[in-house]
């Protein structure tokens, strides 16, 4: 449902939907040319990509590093991972010359392509490329690139049922004595990311082996069984057991949000994989006396597949998050931080403006050919500081301002300039969450004007 | 060709090819699943992410705003923009349930989609989506879009000729009058990314109307002309003329690069566009009495589009810089910016290893579930340190370090316990150039250790 996001909000404000919020604050906009896919405005580009530089940093600290894989792959990948076989409808077929999709069998030019639907036979291939020593893994790939799954076309709307969409994708390739330790730092990367953007209750539920047609040994299944309990009991969430419901090719953990009527709504999933691995010959070496030493296939072992999304799309948490903040974006997130509003639009004040701009937003615009630029410092932190300086009365510029749900006013009149101040109204949520943005720009402002806020 | 970037490279050292160098740093990987379109593994897309973090940080300075866009549009915008008449052979179509192509005309469910081989006709959509004023103009905006385009099989190679790459692409929506100074904006923005990077000479040349079938007023390309030559006369570098050998929709200019013989070769360009705003009919609202009011369309008048590349694709400037700096990062974009070597292997060393590592690192790796874990802040910096403690001497470990080109060598050994020292080997190019990560890996050095480097 397009409003699934709508009962998680905790204000007392009426409901409203993502789509119209997004419309206010220029997030996206839908286009007929390409539907199910709307295209992202400034503003919404700008909190996916503070959403997207969020998660890298957690990456750091959880141990994944990003990869950047292909959109099309030949159909014999999509034969090879079995999507081809039970997945076509939903995937889209690109064709061209080269690749008329006229010819069967081999890898070759003639082939058609399929247009990803979804990250692991990429990462399976990038870790099929490199050799792999037991003491390496696990190996853990993020990816952010964009998928299409062609969703009929009744279902879609806004961010909620889409055509393209970005995961915060992620694939763990380990020993199978790793899974209990791999599970439970993805269950507390789940923690770590619902307390930080205030999303309350949720619950998680196992799903255990089903009665007959699964893959992999028994023993394999038992022991991952028990490593996903004893990190669930070992985590601080309640969970519930949703025995044989499990796929064919590993059981699974939902992550499931809690709205305020008490009914649950799935987030994302942590899903093991016994049989992608196998399709694809995945291997790493392992030594003699090593747990995972098989004298079978003596020096060789074959990793087991964890894939794990926590936003789950990043489209659809967005969503979720528009209606959960009500377009009120705490300051880390928000595409409109501050606005500077003139109170006379005399030049002396205009300067001042132009002056604040530069200071608070951390950068001078480059206006022209102005000489030697300096590249600004990517690791430098610069905030969205706009300013309204049109011939409107104070009073029409703030309730502009407060309308377009601006973090902090900042109002400046040929008062100020004699003693150098500048009034601040804090109007917008101030908590910081997933940086310290706010703190530094508390800083900068101490630092231009002697007074933070 | 492939190696086009070997004669910029400044080292004395034999040149070494951009895919022998790839393999070695294990930055990116080919596969016959996606002809023309490598798998990029972990240290190449770090690399990446940096070219893209730098430039997001130039856009605040230049006025850009990053937006994202579909990856899939319907046949009748390819139409709208002329791609499907003119380009067709080199895009791939996309088709699927809904998009049998099988239909002609409106724009429909079963039309079939057209794999997007560049980002202009999404962001005229972008731009027509919302009302503008000539106050606000120039709109800037900046896409990082993965883009298709079907180069036949024989001349793919390496990152150089690829079939998928990304741009750092720009449309700017301007105002005729309003051209000069954002040419000159962009050329200074050349200039600075060549000195940034270290890409000594170039040269641009001025492609300038056609002798005839040129579309729009000879008024306007006379004065869109005239512009070019002035920020061109004003900047700093040599220009040559190249005159009628403009496209028919608007003068370039084209960036190109002086190799150790003197040739030149392509990087970029900065081309003017008067007829995709006017095939998708793109207009902003202007008050009476500004030089563009013109009294035929009363209040409204067509924008100029410019579109501009600095690097052009990111895969061949990773290419050129690979050879540019014979595998040699320098320390802000380097994928191995330092190594932690322990002399001995006792446990007192070890954990003196793992405590140095986070030092360094920035950050406490997570391990399991450890409790309540607090996000990484996005805005700190954290660095890229590894760690050998394996049991072969420390003359060998020496030289796998230097052999995997790590900028720094940190040698940790029981010696260094007592005083709490460690020994740094400063192996690499240690400017900065793009952010001021070193001074700031300087200074966490310092504060563990009461010494610099
Ligand atoms: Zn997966
Ligand atoms: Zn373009």
């Amino acid at each position: 449902s397009s409003s699934l996001s709508s009962k998680y909000s905790k204000t007392s404000q009426p409901h409203v939907d993502h789509r119209v919020l997004a419309t206010a604050q220029k997030l996206f906009t839908p286009s007929p040319y390409a539907p199910g896919s709307p295209l992202f405005l400034p503003n919404g580009t700008h909190v996916i990509n503070k959403l997207i530089s969020f998660l890298r940093a957690q990456y750091r600290q959880y141990g994944f590093r990003e990869v950047l894989t292909p959109n099309i792959y030949k159909k014999s990948l999509w034969e090879v991972s079995g999507h081809w076989q039970n997945y076509k409808d939903d995937m889209y077929e690109v064709r061209g010359r080269g690749a008329t999709g006229e010819t069967e069998g081999e890898i070759g030019e003639d082939e058609s392509y399929g247009l990803k639907p979804m990250n692991c036979p990429g990462h399976c291939l990038l870790f099929k490329s490199q050799n792999h020593s037991y003491k390496e893994l696990p190996v853990r790939y993020a990816d952010f690139s964009p998928l299409h799954r062609n969703e009929v076309s009744g279902s879609l709307s806004g961010l909620t049922r889409v055509r393209r969409f970005h995961q915060d994708d992620g694939h763990i390739f380990c020993r199978p004595h790793q899974i209990g330790k791999e599970i439970a730092s993805a269950l507390s990367f789940v923690d770590m990311v619902m307390n930080t953007f205030g999303l309350g209750q949720y619950r998680l539920v196992l799903s255990t082996r089903p009665e007959k047609d699964f893959i992999g040994s028994i023993e394999l299944w038992d022991s991952a069984e028990a490593q996903l309990r004893d990190a669930l009991n070992d985590g601080r969430r309640t969970w519930e057991l949703n025995a044989g419901d499990g796929a064919f090719y590993g059981p699974k953990i939902d992550i499931q949000l809690q709205d305020s009527d008490g009914k649950y709504h799935q987030l994302s999933t942590i899903q093991l994989d016994l049989n992608l691995p196998r399709r694809f010959g995945l291997e790493y070496h392992v030594a003699e006396g090593e747990p995972d030493y098989n004298p079978d296939t003596p020096g060789k072992a074959t990793p087991v597949l964890i894939h794990r999304a926590i936003f789950g799309s990043l489209e659809r948490f967005l969503a979720l998050l528009i209606e959960h903040y009500a377009g009120r974006w705490p300051f880390w997130l928000s595409p409109r931080q501050g606005i500077i509003l003139s109170v006379q639009q005399d030049e002396a004040v205009l300067r001042r403006v132009q002056e604040a701009l530069v200071q608070f937003s951390g950068f001078h615009p480059v206006d022209g050919d102005s000489g030697d630029i300096q590249p600004l410092s990517s690791s430098e932190t610069t905030f969205l500081i706009d300013v309204d300086t049109s011939n409107q009365s104070l009073g029409k510029k703030l309730q502009r301002a407060k309308q377009l749900k601006y973090n902090l006013i900042f109002v400046l009149g040929s008062r100020n300039l004699v003693d150098g101040t500048i009034e601040v109204d804090v109007t917008g949520q101030m908590q910081s969450g997933g940086d310290n943005t706010l703190g530094k720009f508390s800083q900068v402002v101490e630092s231009h004007l002697g007074m933070g806020f």
